[in-house]
């Protein structure tokens, strides 16, 4: 299984595994799959509408899971080196995907392989080995039940390859945990949806990578040397990188209480007034000990923390980003930035994702506080918001699936079901995946994309409202020439958010990073350059149509995934609570109206050349050359 | 009414002159719109729906006749530089819009404005002169009558400006003949529609432009200039580029009578056993006495010819081109070039369409072979094909408006509607507009295009079949990566037309040529080229996406002007002729199947966000910003 001549990096190598027979195979795939689907976000969902079969428990042997990165992937340029994993989520039951940064991406292309695919159930714990072509699955006993951090070391040390890049699952996803992660070197996550269940639903340990040449030449590396070295040079001209850069995504937590949308005490409110106690200069200034970042970026926007006793914290775990600090602090009435980082190591060590896990901490919380759940059912717990030690002792029971904890790890949309006394009120969650830490009644653009994001509630389906309220050049090569009001909901709030989620979406699509790359507060690049970066690795004569469509493309696969795993319009919704006012904080009071928002659902549907129920048009699809997903999803 | 201050490309002024009151008045217009619309067609689309009353008389002074340049004109690039003349159109009831080629353009740029609009109705003959920033109305009644050569000749005495460009009508104009063209320069024709009827309406005899010096700064011209070079140095590499500049269009007789394709006898066959006689090679050996282009152009692809007796013809009209051989060679059975040539300068004399104009005589023909019509009829004409005398005896009836050519002055729809007795079936038009010289029968794609085109049947809507036959570059830079049949009229067809009529619509937009830049036989400079060049000229960060967009919201917007006409989805239909076989020729008894055809058209529509009567959805308006627009449509 030899990469045996240099290829291009559009022409490129999957590699399929089967864990139930050990069955190894490299696939030859044409270019016009890679110019088609770009990667990522598109090989994904190409591989898994084609494969899955409909109506699948996510947990069994026919589930897949896919690892895949991009034709641009190995370009040196920061921020556009992302990895994609994907299988049908255990959480959702939709199709699950998630993407990770570090140096995974970059290593797995130069191992020899654009998509890995994971098929069937191993007999006992195993893990897939690949370098520069070569393939193997080896023995995972010994490693099963470690911690992330140990995983990652007893596999190099086994290996004897210290550069070796690791992709593994902690104790909870062998334990089906469904919202475990699967992380990267111990701190990268593909953080949601539960992938890291279906992971260890197959009995895969871990994926470890190491490729020591590049397999293919670029098309024009003076152009992207060129760039390259525009963006170091220029990145320090934009106050949103500089800052990005000095505190990561922290910086965000104090902003945002004072803006009032800083999602505290599980939604209820949105400003915390221990705020300042777990900003992002407070980080900066008390447990911080390193930055570190991702292939080729400059910014190095990951803090690497050290927390003191009690909470006392190990640096290879990283430190927490604005997500996991605000679904920990803020939304659990946490002010204690040293058990939110402890809590962070928790997750990436047992391999949970830190949003979800933190909005079940807080929901139980929640339930305790009201009465809904008593120290009966919390195993003793008194689940106060605010209480920090309570907080880590349900996220431990959690990780390990014991007690209270093994219902609250099913996830808070089937937690309440089993729970009951209408606790399902509380649960803050879209199609079963748990809300992330941006307020939608006072940034409503967010609101549609957590509820028409194709994989439950997501962040980063499209830029969010404050980015539309301002004219970005960027935004502007989009068309969004103006800026849209964060409370309107009206259609030019839908055209933002739908030209929006195709923009991002490519992202996913070709492994971009939402921080230097994308409309965000610290983007550098355009898309205009985006155009250039995949031509210059390519060769190809793309344009941003072309991406977009690629991007609508896969939007619109996933769209039917799902669609014929019966979600309909009837699950494009959002928990009750944002219909409600926000209970206290700057933007008290302020509620989405739930009659204009599914309006402007509907308008949504409407742009997107879908059907009332949601359902993309045959037009639609033969437009985008899925004529074939059309036969399956029209099919009598 | 001086230009003061050199203002940039995109923020620009225009004018406009109220021939009613002799008012005329500079509007600076906000850059917004300049990005919005970028010009051409875009600007005429914004104009003309936002200010034309709904149902007026085309003739009458409420129409109002715009002459319009882009954003990008002025840049010293090989064919951007084309002029967009509109008004209701007098032979369609629709939207009516032309382009021309030349020099018109750039000197209107120079001379001041982006845009001319022309109001009300000038009691006397009167021309508009405009010559850096200032403008006047002049006293045209010693022009009236006047052929175009002479019309700019004396203009340009009195004026004493030999380097002054001159738009203008002829008699025909003045006569109000139906297909009347404006005419620059006595050979660049604004071609099709009647838009020189309009111009004689408001008696107006011309218009004349004149600029010394550049209005604005370019802001990149490092790149312009390298953008400027890279084409000079490479278009000699592009067989199709050589071959347009050796023969220009009529290089297209010769291949498509082989292939069956060339209209002959008013569309009764696809092969002409003349074509030799008419073809490129026949034109160069023969009557060819030098060649002619437009602004910045090496390729020079038009011909000047000098015919000789009895068909004597003035270099100073330029030369046929393959729509003028083909009307008046293959479809009239005219096997005499020089004839042909004599056609074309009395077309462009008298300033009237050679398409509308061959197609009206051949019309002609065919009542007379079938005795539809007799000498009665035809003022002692026999009118049977081939005969290239009588042709020209009514082609200067037509123009002159005198006897049986007052009929067909008014094109061949009205004229069926005058003569009765079933001769609709041989009037070749759509939505009243004639036919061009494209067989629709071989080339589906091309049959979409006459049927969906928003100014009656045309052939520069979108790019022909053999184009999508091809795996191309520039194609493939808008995502239609595949080859696709001639005789294909599924969904991947309408993908092309629906993608081709974006891409081309974003050429009148942009006044951008289809030989060297779209993706034509002779295409040279790519979509991402286009992209640059904008960004050059203005120093947007404008993406082909939004390029793309803005000539879609072009297309919606002249969509609902035709739809607040009356237009629905019952006038997007072809004539009968194209659903019956071919008589005769290389593909004798092909035909367009009707079912088929029509399910083409309704899944256009939906395709383009269009309803069922092929009216743009809201959610479409909304989504290119044309809320104001569904206001107006959807009005209760």
């Amino acid at each position: 299984m030899e990469v045996s001549v240099p290829h291009v990096g559009f022409n490129g190598r999957w590699l399929r595994v089967n864990l139930s027979t050990n069955e190894i195979k490299v696939e030859e795939v044409p270019e016009e799959i890679y110019r088609t689907y770009l990667g990522g976000r598109g090989f994904c969902a190409y591989i898994l509408f084609k494969e899955l079969k409909p109506g699948i428990d996510p947990l069994s042997p026919e589930n897949k899971l896919v690892f895949a990165v991009s034709a641009i992937t190995g370009a040196p340029i920061a921020g556009v080196n992302r990895v994609s994993v994907a299988a049908k989520s255990p959480l959702t039951g939709t199709y699950g995907e998630a993407e990770a940064g570090g140096f995974f991406a970059v290593e797995m292309k130069f191992a020899g392989f654009d998509a890995v695919i994971l098929e069937g159930v191993s007999e006992k714990p195993t893990y897939l080995w690949v370098k520069d072509g070569h393939a193997e699955l080896r023995d995972a006993s010994r490693l099963w039940g470690k911690t992330t951090k140990e995983t990652a070391k007893a596999i190099k040390e086994e290996l004897g390859e210290e550069s070796a890049r690791v992709a593994c699952i902690g104790p909870a996803g062998e334990k089906l945990v469904k919202f475990a992660n699967v992380m990267f070197d111990n701190r990268y996550a593909a953080g949601r949806g539960g992938l890291g269940a279906v992971m260890g639903s197959k009995k895969l340990k871990a994926v470890v990578v190491r490729g020591t040449r590049r397999p293919f030449e670029f098309h024009d590396v003076r152009k992207l040397v060129e760039i390259s070295r525009w963006f170091n040079e220029n990145w320090r001209k934009h106050p949103g990188a500089v800052s990005r850069s000095t505190y990561g995504t922290p910086e965000l937590v104090k902003p945002l209480s004072i803006d009032g949308t800083l999602p505290t005490l599980n939604f209820r409110g949105g400003s915390f007034d221990g705020a300042d106690l777990i900003s992002g200069e407070t980080l900066n200034k008390t447990i911080l000990v390193g930055r570190e970042g991702c292939f080729a970026c400059p910014l190095r926007c990951k803090a690497v923390v050290k927390a003191g006793p009690p909470y006392e914290t190990d640096p290879a775990y990283g430190g927490p980003e604005y997500e996991t600090i605000a679904s920990f602090g803020s939304l659990c009435g946490v002010r204690d930035l040293n058990a939110v980082a402890y809590a962070n190591q928790i997750c990436n060590a047992y391999g949970v994702d830190t949003i979800s896990a933190g909005v079940a901490v807080a929901f139980a919380m929640e339930l305790f506080e009201r009465g809904v759940i008593t120290e009966l059912e919390t195993d003793g717990l008194k689940l106060r918001f605010g209480d920090a030690d309570a907080m880590i002792k349900l996220l431990l029971k959690i990780v390990n699936r014991e007690g209270f904890g093994n219902v609250l790890a099913e996830g808070v949309k089937r937690a309440s079901e089993i729970i009951g006394k209408g606790s399902e009120k509380y649960a803050m969650h879209v199609k079963g995946r748990e809300v992330p830490m941006h307020e939608p009644r006072s940034k409503v653009g967010v609101g549609l994309q957590y509820a028409l994001s194709p994989i439950g509630a997501d962040h980063l389906q499209a830029p969010h409202d404050p980015t539309y309220m301002r004219e970005r050049e960027d935004l502007k090569s989009l068309g969004i020439a103006r800026a849209v009001d964060r409370l309107d909901i009206g259609p030019e709030k839908v055209r933002a958010v739908y030209y929006g989620m195709l923009w991002w979406g490519l992202g996913d699509c070709l492994g971009i990073c939402r921080f230097t790359v994308l409309p965000h507060s610290a983007g550098v690049l355009t898309p205009n350059h985006v155009v250039e970066i995949v031509n210059a690795v390519t060769g190809w004569q793309i344009s941003l149509w072309e991406l977009m469509k690629a991007s609508e493309r896969a939007l619109n696969l996933i769209r039917c995934f799902n669609i014929r795993e019966g979600f309909t319009a009837k699950d494009d919704v959002l928990p009750d609570r944002f219909f409600e006012e926000l209970e206290f904080g700057a933007r008290k009071g302020q509620k989405l109206d739930r009659e204009k928002f599914y309006e402007a659902i509907r308008l949504f549907y409407e742009m997107a050349g879908w059907d009332h129920e949601g359902r993309p048009t045959k037009a639609k699809l033969y437009e985008l050359g899925l004529g074939w997903v059309a036969d399956e999803i029209y099919k009598s």
